[in-house]
């Protein structure tokens, strides 16, 4: 399997299937692990860097979870690669900009993956569908356990994991979930639900991680802290969090449609049509109107749609994903005809 | 035949199929005449007003051409029959509002109305499709010989035709076409065009006549002066100036396509899938929406719709025509989505 074997591969996270996956896309559990007795990445020198991927590679493929899995040295990669491992949040934009010996571990499905010098020696990340930390943390533990067999992490009996920022001392561990809020955005209710978070210890972000906008909706929710308490624990409270705001966005649908739906089914379906028709259209524009259309499906008012097309949507109209379909570097203009081109014929638009 | 069969009837300027139909909607040709030796409309009282209308109803039911004509008594409509025919252009606004003896005739097809005790105590009009003032000059001309075999109108041998506003004086001729000139707007240029009119003698106007508002880039094209010309040298000049209109609009949009084609058809196609999915729209959203469909249909960016279906809705998605299809009166916003309803249902969206 090569990088473009990735392109059209059956995703995991994106079949939009797992538990309350109307509301909920993604779950997602990382650990950020360092080799004990080697400088953490951002202080290593080339050489240094060099022999964390050596020492680290091995310890990996021992893994029994990640015997088919593709391993990239990311200076092997194009700027375009790069950005498309982004788009598919398989890296971090720091890692994708970084130098020196940088690798990504992709297994299967996308389900695990693991950054290799990103800010720490070791991000190991694994994605279910739907709202599904049980099986991200059985299936992430095991392969922690598998790879630490062969290594030693750096880990203080007071601390826990040493990592290279502080935020992540203790468990490592980054618990997150994406959510499509739009009914809590739309009733202005989304401030009100995000400034709640703070004192229940949970961080919101953007679609692409921290300091990234709130695009099409999209709202991701993880652990503030790391330490002190189990990795169970940390996640229970996440879990506990996104349940209460699961319900509120339940809530909210349930308002629109019993008192706006004309107004909300117009709004669905004229981003629809837009969608269906539209000959030149930017990346932002359609992130908006697929959030809308994908409001349209999980309410039931678009039938002949599933999310698996959707979530496909979202992902294949970005920048780099279009243009590894076209298998060339297109400028701005192109993109946004070619972007055009994929969702008229996607979404059965007879017309071109 | 009633008021209410000219909704679903076969209107002759709406076929959309005369000489250059793909900017010139109609062409139309009217006469103001008045009885000699009686007040005109707006001097007349009561009882003046009446004694016009039972002159001049015999002597327009004698003529051949108006054989199976439909007689309406203003008096005896709803405000909702009168914004009918307002929207259906069989009468103006000022003759809606007017009170006392006012009626209008209208022929077969709509191609001839006439407004009594309008401004003028007769305005004979003839209406044809496309760009076409011969045939509307020779049926009006017999209209016009045929009545005056009956009646005596206000003449002057140095004036000619008298009528209540003097800038009718003379010949009493408006001969007028509609013209759809969305490329001459996109490129910029309708308002150079529009500066120049002045000095040839064409006066300008919108939709609904004078004083109304350009929407869905319409504009009315007529003779600015009345008096001291033939009126087959007014017709002259009138068609000239809109051969050169023509000329322009047909140029900007071989630029169009040949500088902006992907532009243009985005903005094309984006419309007709905000009219085909929208289940909420406003009257004017429409008409500009539908402008740039027809925009679309006439230079062949849209080849599953014709042109006598378009000009179908932009006539019967107007407030009256909802209301008279529903027969009863309707809220704006009842209005608004009727009006979603019948795009949807008339540009074939199947998703209701």
């Amino acid at each position: 399997m090569g990088l473009d074997d990735l392109i059209y591969q059956n995703t995991e996270w994106l079949k939009g299937t797992g538990p309350q996956s109307n509301i909920v896309i993604s779950s997602r559990i990382r650990l950020a692990r360092n080799v004990e007795k080697l400088p953490f990445s951002h202080w290593a020198d080339e050489q240094k860097e060099k022999e964390i991927l050596v020492l680290v590679q091995p310890a990996i493929q021992s893994s029994n979870y990640l015997k088919n899995m593709l391993f990239l040295k990311l200076s092997d990669l194009s700027r375009l690669d790069k950005q498309f491992l982004l788009e598919r949040h398989l890296i971090s934009r720091e890692h994708a900009e970084g130098k020196n010996s940088k690798a990504v571990v992709i297994s299967e499905k996308e389900i695990i993956s693991i950054m290799i010098n990103e800010e720490d020696h070791l991000r190991v990340q694994v994605l279910q569908s739907g709202f599904n930390f049980t099986e991200a943390w059985r299936l992430i533990s095991k392969i922690d356990e598998e790879i630490q067999a062969t290594l030693n992490f750096a880990f203080s009996s007071r601390w826990g994991y040493l990592t290279a920022c502080p935020t992540n001392v203790g468990t490592g561990m980054r618990a997150s979930v994406m959510l499509h809020l739009p009914a809590l955005v739309m009733t202005k209710q989304i401030s009100r639900v995000l400034q709640a978070l703070d004192k229940l210890s949970v961080a919101a972000r953007g679609l692409y991680g921290e300091g990234t906008e709130a695009l099409g909706n999209f709202f991701q929710f993880s652990n503030q802290i790391t330490l002190g308490h189990t990795e169970e624990d940390l996640i229970d409270n996440v879990e506990r969090v996104v349940k209460q705001i699961v319900t509120h966005e339940t809530e909210a649908r349930r308002v629109l449609m019993n008192q706006n739906k004309k107004r909300v089914s117009d709004r669905i379906w004229r981003s629809y049509g837009t969608l269906k028709n539209a000959h030149i259209i930017s990346s932002s524009e359609t992130i908006n109107l697929l959030s809308m259309v994908r409001l349209g499906v999980d309410m039931g008012i678009i039938k002949n749609i599933d999310r698996a097309k959707i979530n496909k949507l979202f992902i294949f109209s970005q920048p780099a994903h279009l243009q590894k379909m076209e298998n060339k570097i297109l400028t701005p203009m192109q993109r946004d005809i070619k972007r055009a081109d994929l969702l008229r014929k996607e979404l059965g638009g007879k017309d071109v």
